[in-house]
């Protein structure tokens, strides 16, 4: 199958989009501190887990039975989770990767986003736990998808380039030079740049009566400190992985 | 507690816009009719139900777990679902309602949008059956919390503007005096005003490229047939358990 370029950045560019608009809802809710506080859920009888571990874990289980692992891009935060009861149809992707998991970054996308919320909805509390916990899971649902899309079919587009050299440089194990040869930079600066006017455009139709403000630096260093580099350590972990021949 | 006309309008103006986002959304999937037929869910072991109503189920399933229902305007679509493993905290609402499923309409609102759903999604099958039946839920419970709200806390505040002239309604058994006493011709004229501004506001932003352009008669039609007048009926079921005392 070719993986065309323009292709994936266009898709790229859609799961960008969508990821912006569920920042944006989560930055409706308060930071809610104790809704990721262990033992703090209300659950009966009590879990040891936060309420948001529980509703995580919860809706991974859930949706794992509906084959939304079987996509490539679609990469799970829990280990162990149940068999599917459903296998969708996966078209043929153009990938060469035995173990997806392989390319899971899921651990590091859950604590970087932890650790930004406070930035993105403030450390209030406005009693909001179950909403704010729900719309964490579709944040972090979007994130993994358009980290592990990029780090698997950019990552193979890169590849299938400059096999030669990419080759050579895995061989090597060469950590340094791949994460040089998979960077472009001018394209980074494009990505941030639309995060940038995205933002800007779809808040100047909100109504600031219905909804929270959000400063388009909050979405734009989190492109830069947390999306791109773990895009990027997912693409490195593609390549080391992937058959040289 | 008091009930503001205001506070209750901005409020329903917030819902509505997360809507509207969340239509748009589905939007970008085809009809795939076939997620909506019986025993075409691709499970194993086979289910009879279809993907559609299989995800629904699943979805309200784990939510009431999480104490979703305990919200008066958060109205399941299914009878018979377990019992909440977490009780949140309830602010008083003001309401004065024993058993909120009087003015539960999720019937009519399922089998509403089932029928629209082709004039927003086609009639194409673009094999996205999973990502498309997750919108219908999400769209789903969006309908619900829309239109309960205003059930609930429109029919409460009108009773209150005038508890004479409806309690007598009431005792009549007046249904066509009490649908002219609750509805506000300009209101509703007001809300297809604001609905059809905001998708064109929202699409005005959206890369063409990136996203399937909706027509906004699509959506406003959908407000004028189904949306306020399912409203206008759970408003009405509202005031005839409403003690008038």
């Amino acid at each position: 199958m070719t993986l065309s370029l323009d292709t994936i950045a266009s898709n790229l560019a859609g799961l960008e989009e969508t990821l912006i608009y569920k920042l944006l809802d989560r930055a409706q809710f308060a930071g809610n501190a104790g809704a990721y506080r262990p033992g703090q859920s209300r659950f009966q009888p009590p879990e040891t887990a936060s309420l948001f571990e529980l509703r995580l874990l919860y809706q991974e289980t859930l949706d794992t039975q509906f084959g939304r692992y079987r996509i490539p891009e679609e990469r799970p935060f829990h280990l162990g989770l149940p068999a599917p009861r459903r296998i969708p149809p996966v078209a043929d992707t153009g990938l060469v990767i035995r173990d997806l998991e392989t390319v899971n970054v899921t651990g590091q996308i859950r604590q970087s986003y932890l650790e930004w919320l406070p930035q993105l909805s403030g450390v209030e509390d406005d009693g909001q736990w179950g909403s704010s916990v729900e719309h964490d899971v579709i944040c972090l649902q979007a994130l993994a998808r358009r980290i592990h899309y990029g780090a698997l079919y950019v990552g193979e587009s890169k590849f299938r380039e400059d096999s030669v050299r990419f080759a050579a440089l895995v061989a090597a194990q060469d950590d340094a030079g791949l994460s040089e040869a998979i960077t472009r930079a001018e394209v980074e600066e494009r990505v941030l740049a639309r995060v940038r006017a995205k933002v800007e455009a779809v808040q100047s139709v909100s109504d600031p009566e219905l909804r929270r403000l959000v400063n388009p630096d909050t979405l734009v260093d989190f492109f830069r400190s947390t999306i791109i580099p773990l895009t990027k350590d997912g693409e490195i972990r593609y390549l080391y992985q992937r058959p040289q021949a």
